[in-house]
């Protein structure tokens, strides 16, 4: 007998198949290149900015009396969670520290929220272009995202409550909001949010509403959706420090709601990973301690840039760009034939004086295929003067790319 | 028309429900009424060790030069994982830095490690009694946990290669292993994970090793599953600093494997949550510093007080402990009716000379149902004279508690 020993092969799972790879990192191994043959790239692609994260919350940390670095409480550190409430009544949000579980990041809570409200197959309506990584979670969860388009148009508003009804199954459980917006900056108004509440009342859907831009609004105030009443159970909050503080890498955020049973839920996902990181929460609970006029500098700084790359986008011949409300990101629409292949072209074979600008296709925004192929997403996280040299090599850009189109 | 408007519950996910509360720290509210009765409560029950995190890891995040507390990249600072290379070959693991994701802790490791391997329905295999929160990473996950029981009788022994083969399905993709193991602190011999090699090959499993406890065995030296030759694109480590620095607070974890699209597939898990804690990675990284003699204090601080508790615990009447060869958990078999009953008793009817023991029940450790009724788990993470002091206690229970069995 003559046996062969066939292996099968060790199987990635589906789940791990279908994870979407991130479409903002993507084209990083384009910028390490250029880098290498001595380009200068401008980096609008990601929401690192380059503020300054508030030395005395550093400080903070480094004065801290640690023999052991324990575990925290898996909600966070009590101490924290009180002094959270403090900020939250600062912005209008009336909540008790029982319901706040502090995270690892926002990415953690909105995951917890998805695993907490969905099953498997169940859907969550996101208008998009959103947020990428809500797609990665939504993978993680098992989870269908319905996306309903808003357009570049009418400056990316909440799509009408047509588009809503008519997405809506009763696999629905959830929508997602993220205010302002990332990627497109867009503020969600008052009215907005009511019509949302309307809604989520209807057909008895959680909302999530991903605030992580909340200080970050240039012209009108932050209607969030803890302000909703009425709606106490459907809400939730999904917050973090990384924008607020320029605190990116501390991984600290909050999954905030009124809804008791959901908290409890909530908090056996909290005590199956322990506890979110110790040092980032004494440095997230000595930011509530910052002046109150402390987020006037980033914010005048933001405004000024944001100011700055809209004036100069809008001056491009075939460009145009909405003036975002808030949050440090701009959509812009592009003579080009493709967002995806221009982005790379910009990394692969443009220059300017040396000098290029790497910007996010807005086409992993788009939940809908064949979208946002002649959007960019530009975040205005360098100072003005990087983002001129910036705009001169995109403007240069449009000039020299073989894909344009006539305008 | 009068119409009555009834609103659906808004309901938590079926996961979400299935979600395991912690049965380590489902006790905690009876100790802190105990102690608000003025007991004093000696903590036996989580692996949260009392051994100072090293001072001058600590001073390396203290003196830490940051401006912007940025992102770092989603697999860790590539200088962390350059380092870790060292740490690994020191303890005979040859690995690349690109064979390894830095976590948010050994948790998301294990989290990860299920997500990119299992699929719904798809099943592991763990001996039991196990860590409880490898239950809520199959919750969240979607996979079935089954188990094959090891018996305190052998010392919690690698149960025979039959009971293995009898649980495998086409459904299996994986078998768990800790090693060390939590909560029996038994460790693996060489011959034994030859053994469970012989299998992952025959059935082409992943095995998912997760050694937390890598660096406190008394008697022999561990077996890691990365030595084991042939099956490298099976094995997977999943670890942690938490122990080995006593720096549970920081939150990092490894992801390592030498199977290159696994590791592709993690990092797309890894790039939606964006990066592990910044500071914590610092901490890491100035740990691979420490001298290579670092460990002998700890280790032999934890070897005297289980040939301290192992003692104690076998001098008592009825009472077996087999005498754990690394970790710092014992396993002990009581003469009770019901381990839940009594870690509540001890904390709510009794105390000896104002004083109790909080233990964790081994029957959250068992995925059998009515298994570990008579075993409790007891972390030694407490100094000599608090464990002697706290075997008093256990002492003095036994001979009150009401649901004591005759020997």
């Amino acid at each position: 007998m003559n046996n062969t020993y066939i292996c099968p092969m060790l199987k990635i799972s589906n789940r791990g198949n279908h994870m979407p790879a991130s479409p903002i990192r993507k084209l990083v191994p384009y910028a390490e290149a250029a880098k290498r043959r001595g380009i200068k790239v401008y980096h609008l692609n990601i929401g690192q900015p380059d503020i300054e994260t508030p030395p005395q919350i550093i400080d903070a940390v480094r004065q801290a009396d640690i023999r052991v670095l324990e575990y925290s409480h898996s909600a966070g550190n009590e101490s924290y969670r009180r002094k959270l409430v403090q900020y939250y009544k600062k912005v209008g949000i009336d909540i008790a520290y029982d319901q706040i579980i502090v995270t690892t990041g926002g990415s953690e809570a909105i995951l917890f929220g998805f695993m907490a409200c969905l099953d498997a197959g169940d859907e969550v309506i996101i208008p998009e272009p959103f947020y990428a990584n809500y797609n990665g979670f939504a993978v993680e969860a098992d989870v269908i995202v319905k996306p309903i388009t808003s357009s570049i148009e009418n400056g990316f508003a909440l799509p009408p409550i047509d588009e809503f009804e008519k997405a809506i199954t009763p696999k629905t459980k959830a929508i997602v909001i993220c205010n302002p917006n990332n990627p497109t900056g867009y503020l969600y108004s008052a009215e907005e949010m009511e019509v949302l509440k309307q809604i989520i009342i209807k057909h008895d859907l959680y909302l999530f509403a991903d605030e992580a831009y909340r200080e970050f609004c240039y012209e009108h105030t932050h209607a969030s959706a803890m302000h909703l009443t009425g709606v106490e159970n459907h809400v939730i909050l999904m917050d973090t420090i990384s924008k607020r503080y320029s605190a990116c890498g501390a991984r600290i955020g909050a999954f905030v709601s009124r809804n008791k049973a959901l908290m409890e839920t909530v908090m056996k996902f909290a005590q199956a990973r322990l506890s979110p990181p110790s040092f980032a929460q004494i440095l997230a609970e000595a930011a509530i301690d910052l002046p109150d006029d402390y987020f006037n500098i980033p914010k005048a700084e933001y405004r000024l840039r944001r100011d700055t790359i809209v004036t100069r986008l809008n001056n491009m011949k075939g460009v145009f760009c909405p003036n975002p409300g808030g949050a440090f990101y701009a959509m812009a629409k592009l003579p080009i034939d493709d967002s995806d292949t221009f982005c790379q072209w910009l990394l692969e074979s443009f220059s300017f004086h040396g000098q290029t600008v790497m910007l996010a296709p807005a086409t992993g925004f788009y939940g809908t295929a064949g979208l946002g192929k002649q959007e960019v997403r530009l975040a205005y996280v360098l100072n003005t003067s990087a983002i001129n040299a910036a705009m001169d090599c995109l403007e240069h850009a449009l000039e020299a790319y073989p894909g344009k189109m006539g305008i």
